[in-house]
This record gives C-alpha cells, sequence and structure tokens, in this order.
C-alpha cells in the first residue's frame, strides 16, 4: 500500500483552500506600492518617491502566550491585530512609515477556518497600520503542535529618510516624555497574567469580572493598540519636535525607555497615573511585587514620546485630539552612569 | 508568597544571556548598508546607491519538520542554513540581491545553548547569501512547546530594481530549462520522508545506510543550498539572458515551475537525471508513488532557471564553473490552456 504526502499529516490541498480564502484579505490591504499580490515566490513592494536617503526599518516579533487565551476562547480574530501591533509600533519608533507585513502561521494540523479568522486580523491590523500584508507562510508540521494551538510570527518593514531617524542621539537633558495608554496588557507579561488570574485567582474566561467591567476572556484578548498613524500625525503636525519613541513591551517602562535615551541620560517617570484595572487585579491577587510589575507590564503605558522641552502639553494635546489617551508623564535628566537608566516616581 | 514572571516560566536574564551571546555573531554578517548606533526597537539598512526604481522583494518561510530531525539528533548548527536558504532562494528567484534577514525562534522553554547553536547556523546562512542578520525575536512560550523543541520563521528582504526583475512576462515559448542540482531533501516533504524512513523502513538516524553513504541523519541535517550568489553571478556574466527562476520547494517542480511561466505556456522537463540516493529510498521504501514524488519533493532538483532559447549550455556550463551542478533539463512550450503546467518526461 503506497504512502502519501497527506496520510504523512500534510494536505496540500487544504493548504490551497487557505490561500484561496486569504487572496482577497490580502488584496485588501493593498497599498500604492505594492507590485504583485499574493503569488509568485516573492513580495514585491516599490519606495515612496522623493525620499532623500531611504533607509529601510524592519522588526520581528510574535504574540506569545497571548495566544493561549484565542486557544482557550476559541476567539481567532483578534490575535492578528497583536502580531501586527507588535511589530509595526517598533518600526515606528524609528519615525519610519510602514510598508509591508509579512506573517508566518505554524501548526500541527492546519484548520482552514482557524487560520482563516487569524489572517483576517492580521489584514486588518495591517488596515490599521497602513501597510500590504504582502505575503506569508502556513506551515504544517504534524506532531510538534498540541490539537487546536498555532504560532504565529510577524514581519514588518518601513522606510525612512536617514536625516530623519529618531533615536537616542536626538534626546537631550530636559526632554519631555509623553505617556500613551495602552489598551491593556498588549501582548507581553501573557504568561505571568495567566498565572495569577487563572491559576492562583481560578478566574474563569468566561466569568464577568466586576472589576474589568467585561468577562476575563474579553479583557485579556483586548487588541494591542496599533500607534503608527498618530506617531506619523504627530511627526508631520510637529516636525522636529520628537526626538525618540519607545514601544513598551516586554522588560515593561524599566526596560524599554532606556533604549530610547543617550549616554549620561536617565529617564524620571511619574507612574502616578491610575492603571487600568488588570494590572491592579494581577498586582493584588499574585501577589506580584511592585519591582516585577514594572519589568513585566506596560502598566498603562503603551508608548512614550521623548520631545523637545517645552512640548510635551502640545504634543499630548495633539494625540488626544486623535482619539489616543497621551499625557506628560515625566522628564530626560542627566544621569551619573553612563548606561541610561529609568528612574520611576511611585 | 508573591509570584514572579520566572516563576510563571519567563526568565528574561536567560533571554538577555542569549541576546549578549548573539551579538557577535550577528556583526559577523554586517554588511556595508546596515547603520547601526541608533534605534534601539527596530533594524535598519540603507540601500544600495544608483538602483533605478528599486523594488523591495521579500520572502518568509519556515524549516518544517526537518526541524524534529535536529530535536532527535541534538545536533542545532544545521537547520539555521535551511531557514536562510528557503527565503532568500525565494528573494533571488526575482533577480533581487538580498540586504537581510530576520528570525523568529519560538520555544516552551529557552535553552540559551540550543537557541545559539541555531541562531550561529542562520549568521552562516546569511554570510552565504550575503545578507545582514539584522535582527530577530526569541520567544518562551511556557506550555507552548514540548520540551526541548522550538519552531523558527525567517524573513529576507533584497532590492531589485524594477526594469530588472525576472518572471512570467519575461518567458517565451522556447526558452530552455537549466536544472540546478539540489543537496538532498532541502526542506521540504520531511513529515513524508520521516514517515517512510523512520516510520515503516525503521531506520535509525545514527544508522549508517550504504546507500547513502552516510548515516540517516546526517543526509536529513544536510543543509538546503543557498543559490544566492551563483544566482547573481550569471545575472551579472550573461545579461539578458534568465527570464524567470523557479525555486523547488513545498509541491516540487510540478507545483513550483508552473509559477514561473506565462499563460498558455507549458514546462516539458526531463526526469531522466539520475535522483539522488535518498528519493529512491523514500520511493521504494514506502513506497510512494511517483506522482505523489514528484509533488512533495525536489527529487535532486533545487532550482530551474528559464533561459533564452539557445543559451541553456552556456548558463549551465556557467555555473558548472561556480561548483554547481547544473543541465539543461527542459523547454518551454506552448499549452493549450490558459493554465500553465509542467510536462514531465519520465
Amino acid at each position: 500500500m503506497a504512502i502519501s504526502y497527506r496520510e504523512a499529516g500534510v494536505d496540500i490541498d487544504r493548504g490551497d483552500e487557505l490561500v484561496r480564502r486569504i487572496k482577497p484579505l490580502a488584496n485588501g490591504t493593498r497599498t500604492p506600492f505594492v507590485l504583485d499580490g499574493i503569488g509568485g515566490f516573492a513580495g514585491l513592494c516599490g519606495l515612496p518617491s522623493g525620499l532623500e536617503e531611504p533607509v529601510l526599518v524592519s522588526g520581528t516579533d510574535g504574540v506569545g502566550t497571548k495566544l493561549k487565551i484565542a486557544f482557550e476562547t476559541n476567539v481567532h480574530n483578534t490575535v492578528g491585530q497583536d502580531l501586527v501591533a507588535m511589530c509595526v509600533n517598533d518600526v515606528a519608533t524609528t519615525g519610519g512609515r510602514l510598508l509591508f507585513f509579512l506573517d508566518y502561521f505554524g501548526c500541527g494540523k492546519l484548520d482552514v477556518t482557524v487560520a482563516e479568522a487569524v489572517i483576517s486580523g492580521i489584514a486588518d491590523g495591517c488596515k490599521l497600520a497602513g501597510c500590504a500584508l504582502l505575503g506569508g507562510e502556513t506551515a504544517e508540521l504534524p506532531g510538534m503542535y498540541a490539537p487546536n494551538e498555532y504560532d504565529l510570527a510577524g514581519f514588518a518593514v518601513g522606510v525612512v529618510s536617514k536625516k530623519a531617524i529618531l533615536g537616542p542621539n536626538r534626546v537631550s537633558v530636559g526632554d519631555e516624555l509623553v505617556a500613551v495608554a495602552s489598551s491593556g496588557l498588549h501582548s507581553n507579561g501573557y504568561s505571568l497574567a495567566r498565572r495569577v488570574l487563572q491559576q492562583e485567582m481560578k478566574l474563569a474566561l468566561d466569568a464577568h469580572v466586576p472589576e474589568l467591567g467585561k468577562t476575563l476572556g474579553e479583557e485579556l484578548l483586548t487588541p494591542t493598540r496599533i500607534y503608527t498613524a498618530e506617531i506619523q500625525s504627530t511627526l508631520e503636525a510637529h516636525p522636529d519636535t520628537v526626538h525618540a519613541i519607545c514601544h513598551v513591551t516586554g522588560g515593561g517602562i524599566v526596560g524599554n525607555l532606556n533604549r530610547a535615551l543617550g549616554k549620561h541620560q536617565q529617564a524620571r517617570v511619574n507612574m502616578t497615573h491610575e492603571r487600568p484595572a488588570v494590572f491592579q487585579l494581577i498586582a493584588k491577587g499574585g501577589p506580584v511585587e511592585e519591582s516585577e510589575m514594572l519589568r513585566t507590564f506596560n502598566l498603562g503605558i503603551g508608548l512614550v514620546l521623548c520631545v523637545k522641552a517645552g512640548t510635551g502639553d502640545t504634543v499630548a494635546a495633539h494625540l488626544n485630539a486623535l482619539g489616543e489617551r497621551a499625557w506628560v508623564a515625566g522628564v530626560v535628566e542627566p544621569c551619573p552612569d553612563e548606561t541610561p537608566i529609568v528612574v520611576i516616581n511611585e
């Protein structure tokens, strides 16, 4: 009896069916720069014209164990936005304009309906970020993933004029720090959040949690905010004002904001804003110590802009007018040591 | 008793240790286009100057269950080349020059030594492909992967002048097909190969297999060939000769070569070359039918170049002089149907 690839666990026809279903989703993200849709061996994307010394900006990330919440609730159409957000926000910190995105979807046995839901979320995220879903890989790896589980990796590419690249070399002592609210946990710290909320506190994902005003599953699946359009708008409306941008991800504000600073600089940040309820729930429910909360979660601040002294309120007002929640949360100070650090005002 | 992120299964210090170890590996792949010292959240890469209407070319892929062989043999420094090869060969089919690569490494619990070995292989692959390892993500997802297992995703970006993009629109009836030898299975069809060789034939990975002249593990971990330098050399030495290039991956030659053809064209391919022993072993050991072999494996042909009529021998000779094994294996014919197909001469 002859053996086929399908019997070995890989169904090429199922893969082809998925490609057929996601083609319109990807086409819906097309930008004027895309030369070809999905198909061929590689994705093709032109560059905006008139950009002096264009520099490509790229980032890759995953969603972490936030995926476990999607598996447990069987809701698969939101983690795609998380995947896009984690990558494009990183790219946008350089001042770069997003061009395109590619995704990797790995699973043990391909469920076309689940994969289509995931990729529809990725396409939604790409539209929010203004970038084209230019390609992707769906891999069926029998025996590598638990049934009904998958992993995701995303890749984003943008472009920026060399002379417009934001970063530590532009930051000065006296710069103000504008905090922009996160939408919740975003996509970091889920292993700790799940451990506390689900194991220690024994909260069910479908249980309504009064402190959250929604079910735990809804809270934990809230998509990571995509800040790309708001960043571009701010850069255009207030030229030469934003010096560096920090995307608050794994490591929290203390593990990320230092990466936006120059030598002998420290960021002094007020953490006096009211933290979203989910963070209070985790801190109390663990309990989880404040230092651990600070280096694991965003604690309500998803993005920090280092802006020219005296412009913090103006930049915050611009972001608030765009529908963000932004406020001046600190300042850049001299640091006795060369290595930049973040100092928290409790 | 307070709960920490580490107790929840994620050790940021372990991640930092890995970053410290892979930094010199990534630095070893630097190209003149990489910008450093600015921007800590995203990778920055300039473009070659003087390129008329530059178009970005991108591809993403994984290694599939070839990873299982790495897990079972505990040899982790070769699959990185596979990851790079799968992506960069796709990019190179457009005629594009490689710029940079990013990787995603997902695991349940990070083993710094294993991850370092994997990423050293990725860095080796990047050097072969002439592209910079510009960044990556190492994700620890407790409970998502089996102990000592991981998944990989790769992402490559290149650039090509718009007027130099290779593809179906350049291919004419009468074009010759130059086959370039693969190094073995490359990174496709491993679920079927493992099923036949390990389960049906019960061959051990450390057993010497006379037909192969090596152990099964050595055969199955042979890295996927990276063709980027040879493709660029051919394009430079023989301008306006290569019309399209096919990277033979999942789907085999019948599922890929058609993607290099225009409407109403078919590729007639001679499969009379001696196939590498591993394919003969699988076909006999399954048994696996010829049609299934054709649509699952590369069967000894890793790349096909569609070249101008009358230039096949010249192009093959150029590739042979570079150390490849290349031969004229077919021709492009008119096809009665609009949809291009591949016809095999047995």
